[in-house]
């Protein structure tokens, strides 16, 4: 049986291109016991993985080079040698990016097909909804009647966790980079306002939107716009760090220190991984699933079709062009 | 009654300089009801007022020009017509910086002067010494055996944030500017290591100091002592904030952003104000008093006479000359 893969064929300088990956046909084994054979329904691409490119410490190994990229990946069993799974069962873990992949049977999760679309195990009801749902709640904490500002706003976390933040009682204010993001969050989602970034200057447009300043910064972005939002702190104001993306790229990402603006505000920047919150993940996918259920939750994908658009969906990270969680289906 | 007091006579541009000061004479009001007159015996000067120097947003007012710079003074009181002070008294405040002044009862308060030297009111056992516990200890929280790094670790804070870290057992690094201070800190406060930024690479210096990474980084400097360190953070490590004296004089102070580097550590930066904890200052206050009392913790204090000092003094904070607390005494 042949099938591909994609691997990493060199560490990105910068923003990554076409040449940062590589397709391989690969001979998968046949399976031992407790393993199964899945064939991979959903590939999702996440701004974190590309930390993961980088031969440098971080909070997950790097990549190898020339070895498979591995991601969040939605598959159907279609070979099992497992008791705990069987042929036609949908799953979701962090696989290899390849056509079809033979792993132990421990290393992913069922899922319900019958609840939800099965791509929202990798968005709204996997992992993209749980960084929203820890971040915003456990470290930004909303109170009724607080500001919470949210950039990258339309994408898969920041649209989460201005739902949320709502469902809380706050006021939110998103950041997102086109007309028709902006028109999506204020009319569908409910955001109260929402600042385009490209065409207004930041400061003065935080200053408008936020006449009672800030109390929650859910940071997806850094750069020039975390600089803004950070002058404009309300004391005690909490910032989750979720995402830095506008850094991702950069050799060295100067801009002011923090130091004296988290003085002044007594303010807290927590960086998180969502899966440090392992042990309350169940609570979470309960809790975003029945948001999901009563409508009170939304969620939007971008879905590039075929395993030949992995590279370009995940490119497309980088130009603030997707709305809501970016997938491949296969 | 012919008395002096000092003003801001202009607002410093980048490093103070004596002609931010000015001194006046001023004739003192006679004593309304509840008013104590109280004479000076020591002026306390601090890295945090040079942010009152400038006309910006803080977290505290600025100081006006041509008005009387405040901060903490130790006083004797010589004439009252308040129940609750009596002549005699030592009283300690934020007093304006003057040779005598004339408050309200309740604008001081009274301290024993049996129990320790009076000017330990301005430090060990003042704001200084609260800023050090509270920040080290309910934003820091070291357990036994991590790592604690401390900048301007001879700084009247930072040499007793150490110490409180020693005595929570935890392994201590200081980073201070001479080998006089060095050697105090490792012979005199039992520091296990201390860096000379001055001398060393400060990044080579604390991968060799603290080969296990850092747990909690009390942060006196910002600037690149501060980049350097964030690069070498544990899992989950904490960064009080207490000041950043390197980018006080600096009008734009670039550095790395932080974004990336506490999501890769899970860690949290927070900014305080000692005054956010006055319902414990009474807990921190005999906590405090005990160590000291026992010989568990010590302080310096480098003391400045006479009134023409103050300015002399003040600026002293920003070349890295001082040992312990700098003030002034009368």
């Amino acid at each position: 049986m042949s099938e591909q893969q994609i691997v990493l064929a060199s560490r990105p300088e910068g923003r990554p291109t076409r040449d940062t990956f590589r397709y391989e046909t690969i001979e998968l084994d046949a399976l031992k016991a407790d393993q199964v054979l899945v064939e991979t329904l959903y590939i999702s691409v996440d701004p974190y993985m590309r930390g993961r490119m980088n031969d440098a410490r971080s909070y997950s190994q790097p990549f190898d080079l020339d070895a498979p990229i591995q991601g969040g990946v939605v598959a159907r069993v279609v070979e099992s040698t497992s008791d705990l799974l069987t042929v036609g069962d949908t799953v979701v873990g962090m696989l290899d990016w390849a056509t079809k992949s033979v792993v132990d049977a421990k290393q992913v999760r069922k899922i319900d097909a019958t609840l939800a679309p099965v791509s929202t195990a990798l968005g709204v009801l996997g992992m993209t909804g749980m960084t929203a749902y820890f971040g915003l709640l456990d470290i930004g904490n909303p109170q009724s009647g607080e500001t919470v500002v949210v950039s990258a706003a339309a994408g898969a976390v920041g649209s989460i966790v201005g739902q949320i933040a709502k469902i809380k009682g706050a006021r939110v204010v998103g950041i997102a980079g086109s007309a028709e993001k902006i028109q999506y969050l204020k009319e569908e989602l409910g955001f109260d306002e929402v600042i385009n970034y490209k065409t207004e200057q930041i400061g003065e447009a935080l200053d408008r939107t936020c006449p009672d300043g800030i109390d929650v910064y859910f940071e997806n972005v850094g750069g020039a716009i975390g600089d803004a939002v950070l002058d404009r702190l309300n004391p005690f104001a909490r910032i989750p760090v979720c995402g830095a993306i506008s850094g991702y790229n950069e050799q060295a990402d100067l801009g002011p220190r923090v130091q004296s603006k988290l003085i002044i505000a007594r303010a807290r920047m927590q960086g998180f991984l969502v899966g440090d919150y392992g042990k309350r993940f169940k609570e979470a996918a309960e809790q975003l699933g029945k948001w999901v259920s009563n409508g009170e939750l939304k969620y939007e994908e971008t879905i590039f079709e075929g395993f030949e658009q992995v590279p370009d969906a995940f490119l497309g990270l980088f130009d603030g062009s997707n709305t809501g969680k970016l997938l491949v289906k296969l």
